[in-house]
């Protein structure tokens, strides 16, 4: 494993190795009065932004720096882009200043595996080592490491996740959240439900390895876990689009529909909440929502991805 | 002492701890060869800034590190609040992903106050601990480590605060430092006075406790210290404001000005300071100006805040 | 040495030294498993850039975190200045608040020297030391760290630098690439001869010191080295300026100009690169290429500056 990219490239026991790695971290800093631990000591991370998201790159930088690594944050306005670079001489010349990994977040959909690969090229060109790419979320696409924190999350709620049932709810079309999630999910055995107006649904989702609908209220009683997603309020005002408020009406998770989960069903969501639209205030802040968890056990799974990657990577002559 | 919102909250037993503690730091730091405490190790600081202020977020961001903290910079238009999230999500969110403290500067008042009343209620909701949460700024409200670095300058100035008259000087109404800086010296035993065109003045300004005068040339002679506050010239232009110059004239500290004052008597600045306008450049580089001891004693300030909030608060159940 | 203003400062002795360190630190971190040393533990550095420029600041960024100092980034957007205050009481303000080096990337030529003289004077009145300014371009006028690199990277390349031709291509009205490369180059002994269109050459180009041609394809094949420079195309479409179709014709390094050069002739670019205008895509790829060596030689140069100004500063009472 050279770069994450996408959670395609996980197979069961890559995903299930990471997730206890996760775990591992989080235990290993609970015991510790001093949050700090040397593994990345001399590792130097770049977080490349492209496209703004503080939680991200928040995450990835505390996970780098409890695990003492240099980390540098270019954001896309400050870059040399502007300046006609080019994304591959980019991405070259912040590994030839130091960067033994890129953390990059992309508008465009395959922009992180289109890095690695000329990486690798270069690379075995040069006799060298690539950098370690990290996809923090490309477009639609992909955001690898949102689906392990959920799926870290799901089964520290659930125990396990073989044979459990995730419903994904909202903007399917728009999310490279949900991409993520159905992959990663079917890998660990659970079955997969999106649920969506047929308008947020995008073209080919039969062969995601879900099963669609478009009522929710009729897949919650069955439901281990509902995943919200974050609905992009201004992509709501288009003619095939709900209004903000039939969105709400039909797709928001409401403290009725709380009601029809079971007890011990999760409510996950990858945030930023836009609350009393997606979610009710009271089901955000119940017992049964595990957002917060989600924000913390990304740090964990960052920190188990860097250390896989930036950490092995150097022991081994590539 | 969980928070540091409002210099109100501070008896004149905790306010002389911290700026013995501030003085402490800075003893500390002047026998070191190598500038770098431990005392934050594994400790994780958070600047979160809705507004720009270069000054604050350097200081806050040196104190961290020097105590060996990991600093990580949240800056607003960057920050998920742009996507709808609420102030009281984001501050969670930050605490979830490892923050210990959020140094929040907001321009609206309240706003630090407001985030712990929420992480307060969320902590005892969940049977866990609070971040701290830090007022680097709050609207026109308050700005406490402004006004402990200002009195720790005073103190080190004047040998005492104690029955020392303190002029504060210009914008009154829209300053946060003023009211801080009323507070604290009260607090401290000093006698303030504010001194201001009457438009400049804000409603309620006799219950500060603090004389108020419209005279400059009336007040320097009696003065121990001479505190000029920031000018937010784009303000001036209204009908009810002096222009610049007639600001300059009347309460601007001149050369001439100077001459009013005592030889020991001090003149404080919190900067950015509009040289010409508020003060003159011969009296800012005066022996008398102390506005450069004044940032210094901000890095020590708030290492000695941090270190009580942060430092201490993991030793304690809560 | 206490500043690095201008590589006009720098004689042969104190050149060849500073290349000798930024090569020590390359080879000390070739050795190392843990790229981190602790040399500036305990130094404070801050970068202060009025001007974007992600690869200058990341390797500086690069260069303190390696060196275990504390890097605080500080950006024009985002500073006092927009309030008003002088760069005067903002470098003074910045070092009270503990910068050991200021790193600073201004527009206007001469701001570094500016600032360091108005440091300077301040530290002879207080009779205390200055802070080390460090100058990461100002306008039109220098950059001398990359002139440094610049210079290791031909070193490296050619054995050495004494009595070889290097050839500076492009647009030299803008540069303060060309401008630093042939002081530098001069004062270790090189032949420089500086290639541009008419209307991109500055007045009183002569007085350089360099041999100064129009004719690229002239030049190419007696060159031990080219230099291509950066061109602002936003700059090229003025009724004196060539279009980007007739630069790149003309002055740009093609795969048939790259058969003009020797075999060993060394191809250099400061970056960021526009392909197919300045440098075509196989050249910037070839062996001949040193591109990404500069950008590594970069950080070890920028190691050995900072090492020499702010390591070395402290030991010496001034």
């Amino acid at each position: 494993m050279k770069h994450l990219l996408t959670v395609d490239d996980l197979d069961r026991e890559t995903a299930t190795e990471l997730l206890d790695e996760g775990e591992r971290f989080q235990q290993a800093l609970l015991g510790r009065e001093v949050k700090k631990l040397p593994t990345l000591r001399g590792r130097t991370i770049m977080t490349v932004f492209y496209e703004n998201s503080t939680r991200t790159r928040v995450s990835f930088e505390v996970a780098g720096k409890w695990m003492s690594g240099d980390v540098i944050n270019v954001s896309a306005s400050s870059s040399s882009v502007s300046k006609g670079e080019s994304l591959r001489d980019t991405a070259l010349t912040l590994h030839a200043a130091g960067a033994d990994a890129l953390i990059v977040r992309h508008p465009a959909s395959g922009a992180a595996h289109q890095i690695a690969g000329w990486m690798d090229n270069w690379a075995r060109e040069q006799g060298t080592t690539s950098p370690a790419i990290i996809n923090a979320g490309d477009g639609t696409h992909q955001h690898p490491t949102q689906a392990l924190l959920d799926a870290l999350t799901l089964r520290q709620r659930l125990g396990d996740i073989e044979g459990r049932r995730v419903v994904i709810v909202g903007d399917i079309l728009h999310s490279r959240v949900a991409r993520s999630n159905v992959s990663l999910l079917n890998t660990l055995g659970a079955e997969v439900v999106l649920v969506a107006p047929r308008t947020l649904l995008p073209i080919g989702v039969e062969s995601w390895g879900a099963r669609v609908s478009t009522s929710l209220d009729a897949e919650l009683p069955g439901a281990d876990a509902v995943m919200m997603l974050r609905v992009q309020a201004e992509r709501m005002n288009g003619g095939f689009f709900p209004s903000a408020r039939e969105y709400s009406v039909n797709y928001g998770l409401s403290e009725r529909r709380l009601g029809l989960l079971s007890d011990d069903a999760v409510v996950l969501h990858p945030g930023p909440m836009l609350r009393g639209m997606e979610i009710a205030p009271a089901v955000a802040d119940s017992p049964q929502a595990a957002v917060l968890q989600q924000v913390s056990n990304g740090v964990h799974m960052r920190m188990a991805v860097l250390f896989r990657l930036v950490g092995a990577a150097q022991e081994v002559v590539v």
